[in-house]
């Protein structure tokens, strides 16, 4: 099985692609699809759509995991973000992938066993459980990792 | 110039399609496109992008003017409406329209001269400006009008 994990941003949208196969997860790809400050809210949308296009065609998956929003002290920034997670969440539609979301404090349960593991902790653990040689970076990578990793714990 | 106006939302989106002539405005269709409870947001999304399509197709626009949020007192609704947002603006950019956002207030200036216009006012005001016979339904058109009104009148 292989799942994407998003971590959705207007600026930078982290992903990362994971292949799930009898009880290991291994690591196939990870980055961000970063876009331009100065563009319009619709360019940098239609940038990020393209770059998932691409992505899915390179990593065609059999799930998706994207990070949910419940709230925000930052209503300006979840709007932002809300407006990539619908371009996520019409991209995966439109090919048939399976969508499952996640709130952070699910993704450090699954993949720490605490829901009120720091940033950190969930970086050294993703590094282990993937047999990483060092941290993925940026975060938004990282971020993306746990959630795919956080599924397939969750399937299994 | 035909100018579409969107008011977003993931139940309702309304939509009002306005051609501009010599001084006049003559709307040309207004409406909703709905969505069913019980489906998935990706469902949802992929109804609305389609939906979209075929109105773009039916009324090639010169612009798209839609409504923007600043704040919101409940976020998770606010959130939701900016799903809807990113792929009415991806929808958009994929074809080469141009968009314009305006907020709530602007709308009121634009349509009565008054910022702090109720609902009613606004209502009124569209269904005199463009020669129809009764307040158009639902409320989601009207303000779809009303927003494209908007972009009539500051483009003047």
């Amino acid at each position: 099985m292989m799942v994407i994990g998003i971590d959705p941003g207007l600026a930078r949208l982290g992903y990362g692609v994971i292949r799930a196969e009898r009880g290991t997860a291994v690591p196939l790809c990870y980055g961000c699809l970063e876009t331009r400050a100065g563009a319009r809210p619709g360019e940098r949308l239609l940038e990020i759509s393209r770059g998932l296009a691409s992505l899915f065609e390179r990593y065609p998956p059999d799930a998706l995991a994207v990070e949910k929003l419940f709230f925000s002290k930052n209503v300006t920034s979840a709007m932002g973000v809300s407006e990539v997670r619908g371009i996520v969440l019409l991209a995966a539609e439109e090919r048939g992938i399976p969508v499952t979301e996640y709130t952070p404090n699910q993704v450090k349960q699954a993949v720490t066993g605490s829901g009120r593991a720091d940033k950190a902790q969930v970086q050294q653990m993703i590094t282990r459980l993937l047999r990483l040689h060092e941290v993925p970076q940026p975060d938004d990578a990282a971020d993306a990792l746990s959630i795919a990793l956080c599924h397939i714990h969750v399937m299994r």
